[in-house]
């Protein structure tokens, strides 16, 4: 298991387009078990991520397909900062179902 | 929906016991959508706890369970530091299935 807790800053006004474009390239990853994209209360700019995935491997992998590929020069147009606050091993999701359900 | 980014220091070698004791108390938490507990893999006495939940209420109410309650002053013992990283607002999670597969 391999896991990444990131934090990026973006533009003024550009929260919700990052966060757009994260959400087409990281939908049903292979081997991303994972993927929790929050708005920070804090400050109006940041986004967190919480990645969960099989291996370093799979994660490393991901970054090779291609809807990951054209989101990348996209997204760094709108990031001010990006920091890889911690990497992780996970051990445990209490939660009971998917969030959301499978689809 | 409401989420927290937390992050635990324990007393050195306690680890794995307070991972024991978080998964004792955070198994299908009403409300509770994710609850992701991960190893920080640069700090062998840290935990990260990624929380997202229905609406603050249900993170509220469940303070308020007896297994919660139980396990709060257990935890205590073998905490050094807690640190609410980020309060946020969950938006989205790109993984096609639920980890671990409901049960």
């Amino acid at each position: 298991m391999f896991g990444m807790i990131v934090r990026i800053e973006v533009y003024p006004g550009k929260r919700d387009e990052m966060i757009g474009i994260l959400e087409e390239s990281a939908r049903n990853l292979a081997g991303c078990l994972s993927y929790v994209v929050a708005k920070d209360e804090g400050n109006e700019d940041a986004i967190w991520i919480t990645e969960v995935w099989e291996s370093a491997k799979s994660h490393d992998d991901s970054l090779a397909l291609p809807a990951v590929k054209a989101a990348v020069p996209r997204g760094r147009l709108l990031v001010t900062r990006f920091e890889k606050v911690a990497v992780t091993t996970p051990v445990w999701n209490g939660a009971a179902s998917a969030w959301p359900p499978a689809s």
